[in-house]
This record gives C-alpha cells, sequence and structure tokens, in this order.
C-alpha cells in the first residue's frame, strides 16, 4: 500500500511538526519530545494530558476547553515514560493534572510504572480509565475507543471552569460510565512501515468489534448498513439508558469517505427515533482513526444537564471546534 | 470494493437524509429533491447555490456565511435542470442569486441550457466559474477542484454583508483568479456501482494532476512526500503571487489520513518558508473529496485585505465553523 510519506520511521515526527507548522496559533511541539501542547495554558486550570496517535485523536483535540498536551508514541504504540512526565510537567498549572488513558494492557501497564516513578517527582496527578468499547465482553478488558473524544470534551470543560482535579476526576468517570461504543471494519490498515494490510477480509466479509489498534474479534458476512446499524444499536442499548437524551458520535475509521459514514448516520438515527429516543447532537467524520482502515464506530452518549451544558460549552482546538449560541 | 451502504442507486439520496438527520439544525431536503438548503435564510441576501457531490462539497458547506443551496446529482454527474431551478427559487431571498460553477463540461453545458430556461421564469441571477485546476494547460478547459470551498467561503461572506448580485459576482471572480491548484493520486476510486476502482495504479505509480472525478493527466513514478510537495509548489508558483499572503488548503481526496496529510502540509509549508512566503493560515483535511480515492491536492490563494477579512468572518456549517476573534 503506497502512503503519503518520506520515511515510514519518520512519519509520526513529521506528522506532528505538520500539526505545529499548519496551526502554530493553537499548539506548539514540545522540544525534543512527542509531545503537542497548547499555545496558551489557562492558569491554575486542572491540566488535561492523554496518549496520542488515531489522528485527529488526540493532538487535533488540544486547544481551549478541551486537551492540555498529547502525547505521540509510535504508530500504535504507548509513548515512553519520558515523554510522558514532559507532557504532565506542561500541562500543570499548579492544580493538578489528570492523565487519559485508553484501556489497553500497554497504555495502562506504562501509565502504572510511571505513575510511581513520578511519584517522587511531587506532582499532583490522576488518572481516569476510559473503556467505551463494548466488544469485549469482559468488562475489565475492555478498549478505549472513539468514545473517548467526548470524555475529553466534557472534562476539558470541566477543568476550564476551574473544578478541582477531583471534580474534573469525577466528572470525567460520569461521562465514561455513561457512554458505549462499537465498530465493524470493511477493510485492515496497513502500517506505515509494512507492505500488506494487518489481516485480510474478503469481499464477503467485514470484522465486527474492532479495534483501533485492528485488534479482531468476529467475522461475519458482510451486511448493508442499515443492518449493521441495528446490530451495533442492538448491542449499545443494552448498557446506555435510551430514556435519557443521547449525544450520538458516528466515526470513520480512517478511509471511509463521509458519503458512506452519512448513510450509516441515516440507518442509525432512523433505528434510534423508532425506539423513540432523544437525539440531542450527532457528530459524523473521522474522530479517532486506525490509520487507513475502512469502517465505522458508532457511540451513545447519554447525558444530563450538566453534560450536555459542557459539551455545548465553547472549544477551540485544531478539530473541534464549539460555540456557545 | 466493499461499501458502507445499502443500495448503490440510493447512495446519493441516503447521504443527504442523513445529513439532514444529523444536522437538522443547520440543513433541511427540498421535498422531491436532491437539494439541500440553509435552514434559515438572511433576508434580503444574494442567495448562492453550487452543484454538489464531492462530500463534503457542497452540502457541507451549505449554512450562514456561506452557501444557501447545494444541489447533489447522482455520484460524478451534475443534476438536472428541474433540480437547479428548485434550489435557485429556494436561495433567491429578493437580491438574486449567484450560481457557483465548477469547470466540467456537464457542468456548464446543463447550466448553460438551463439558463435560457430560467430566463423565461424572469430570476435575477449570474454565475461564476471556478477553474482553478492548473493540471490542464488550456484555461479554457481547466477543471474546478478543491479552490471552490474558498470561493464559496469569500462569496459568502460578501453576501452576508448584503452586497449587490454584481458586487458578490466580482468578489467570487477575484477569488477565482487569485487561487489555483493541483492534485496527485495514489489509489483511484470506486463507484458505488462497480466492483473495482476506475482505473488501475500500480505500487510504484502516481497519477499527477488527477481530477475529482479521477480524469487522469500523467502516470508518473510514486515520490517521497517532500518531492511531491515541491512537484506541486513548483507548477503552482508559476500563477500564483508569491509575494502576497496565502491561505493554503491541502485536501484529502477521500481515503488519505490526516497522518499522511500532515506530512505533506509539513513539506508544503517548509518548502514555501525557504520561499519567503506569508502563509496566513492553513487548513488540512477532507474539504472536497473523490470518494474513496487516495491523494492529495494543494490550493495557494493570494489574499488581500478585503479577502482575508471575508474568509475570518463568521460562518456556521456542517463542515467549516469560522469564528471571528
Amino acid at each position: 500500500m503506497k502512503k503519503l510519506m518520506n520515511n515510514s520511521t519518520k512519519i509520526v515526527s513529521q506528522f506532528l511538526d505538520g500539526l505545529v507548522a499548519a496551526h502554530g496559533n493553537l499548539v506548539e511541539r514540545l522540544d525534543g519530545t512527542e509531545v503537542i501542547v497548547r499555545k496558551e495554558m489557562t492558569p491554575n486550570k486542572v491540566g488535561l494530558v492523554v496518549g496520542s496517535g488515531h489522528e485527529p485523536a488526540h493532538a487535533g483535540y488540544v486547544g481551549a476547553g478541551m486537551l492540555d498536551a498529547a502525547i505521540a508514541g509510535e504508530v500504535f504504540t504507548s509513548p515512553g515514560a519520558d515523554q510522558f512526565l514532559a507532557a504532565i510537567q506542561a500541562a500543570d498549572q499548579g492544580s493538578g493534572v489528570l492523565l487519559i488513558i485508553k484501556n489497553y494492557n500497554g497504555d495502562v501497564m506504562n501509565a502504572r510504572w510511571q505513575w510511581k516513578w513520578q511519584k517522587r517527582k511531587a506532582l499532583k496527578r490522576q488518572w481516569v480509565v476510559v473503556n467505551d468499547d463494548i466488544a469485549v465482553d469482559d468488562v475489565e478488558n475492555r478498549r478505549g475507543i472513539a468514545g473517548t473524544v467526548l470524555v475529553h470534551k466534557v472534562a476539558g470543560a470541566k477543568a476550564e471552569q476551574l473544578a478541582s482535579l477531583q471534580e474534573v476526576k469525577d466528572l470525567a468517570e460520569r461521562a465514561i460510565s455513561n457512554l458505549r461504543s462499537m465498530s465493524v471494519a470493511l477493510q485492515a490498515c496497513t502500517l506505515p512501515s509494512a507492505s500488506k494490510p494487518s489481516f485480510s477480509l474478503s469481499e464477503t466479509q467485514m470484522e465486527v468489534g474492532i479495534g483501533i489498534h485492528g485488534e479482531q474479534m468476529s467475522r461475519e458476512d458482510v451486511l448493508p448498513s442499515y443492518e449493521i446499524a441495528q446490530l451495533l444499536v442492538s448491542h449499545l442499548e443494552k448498557e446506555i439508558d435510551l430514556t435519557k437524551p443521547l449525544y450520538v458520535l458516528i466515526n470513520g475509521m480512517g478511509s471511509t469517505p463521509l458519503l458512506e459514514q452519512y448513510v450509516f448516520a441515516n440507518d442509525t438515527l432512523a433505528i434510534l427515533k423508532k425506539k423513540d429516543v432523544h437525539v440531542e447532537k450527532t457528530f459524523v467524520g473521522d474522530y479517532m482513526t486506525s490509520l487507513d482502515m475502512a469502517g465505522i464506530s458508532l457511540t451513545l452518549f447519554a447525558i444530563d444537564d450538566e453534560l450536555l451544558s459542557l459539551l455545548q460549552s465553547n472549544a477551540t482546538t485544531i478539530q473541534w471546534t464549539e460555540v456557545s449560541q
């Protein structure tokens, strides 16, 4: 698979330089690191830090009202301890730092290990683990996928109100407990250093429950969009309170055109309408990708008044701009 | 190639329904047509109308500060006369309508034919033709590609100031004369009704000067991102005044991940910096696609004070939100 790049070992670094070159008014790169930080931090605000690498997640969400720092590892690899420390120190504006971690063994182990090490630095910090992907039955092993972006939004807005570290953490955990996601892939992704896709799906197959690193769960016959929407909603509704208003996030995995994403949005919203669900807002687009994977994820987020207000509050980032009306 | 859809003949209609289902606060679909219009028109404003079909172009740019109506044809097909008339009538708020046409034989012929027919309706309307693609030497035959989105932005902002139809048209033409684009493709797109890509490119080939309907110009050996950027800039600088400030639009063709788009952005901006060009703002993302084509286009827009102010003014659409600071 051809890629638009110069060198597979430099692709992440050159991506980060590109972000800064294009959006230097919003973000900068910490010298000697793979860390993207807000150009202007809010004093006394709790800092929000996240490991990156699924463009635009999470460097695309660094900015006022969302994240303070995103740390890129190599493709599909958790960033190292020194990078985490640099990001946490940069994000710390005197009120502590909340680390938002997607639930993957590597990420969590890495964070745990660093945690002990950082303790010596006497940094005030907490973490939360996002595990929105219900494709995994065992809750302990559930992975963090596209719903993480909505956690950034509400936690970022809460922090911007100068809430305490504990308050921001509690809010993030309330968000995590009210959102669930599930994905399908029609085509695997190809790593920049590889000559062929990570796995192969025939013209009649899809992968149900795919993870953002291409983790496979269940290979099935490919279905029309409407039936895929039915399948995902049937799983999600077991764990989401559909009597509450919903934010719906339909997320392309990297190479699924908006033409197809909106067909799927139409199907999903028709199914939710039949169930008398109140959808407050719908997002459609590439919010958390898996390189050039073809596929889609559906996230349902059951909200309350405070979560709604936080979702609607101002944010200025590269990929998410929210303007209060 | 698998697609996330229900039926290839209904994909456009279901896409439009999905847009409205997801963003019913911003847009609606005219009954019995493939026309997407602003939910709330601005009274006495010149209406802006464009033929659609390269999602998010142009339905994604319908809204305050940009377009009033976008008309979708079938995939890669110009919409019919009745659809154009419906869109123009809906967009007409008493001050006339400007039709923005991308320069393709079908689109222009179609518009000409309708023009005579519509004359009988005594509608006050003008048109402009966007021909930003310099891959075609003969200026008459140059096609309209991603730069069209920037024309929507400045013409939309001018119209929102309640400028006259002639003033909006003159402004759009000034924009058109100051912007140029050029594209490369690494992989062809596949039509929804087809089982394989429109043409085939080997692992060592790229298509230079590709059009948004997959029009082929020159097949060459695939180059690293930096050299592709050099190639495109070397052509564009022959026709763009690099002593003026620039808006730069780097546009993914549908299945090129942001990871790669930002590597290309980094290379392009480094080359422009070496030439002492003042880049006022850079956009990176899928602004005008060609289904699932892999590739990129580069647009350079040489601006003056008025164009800058129009580019920076408020807009609220599905895909473009601009907030004056």
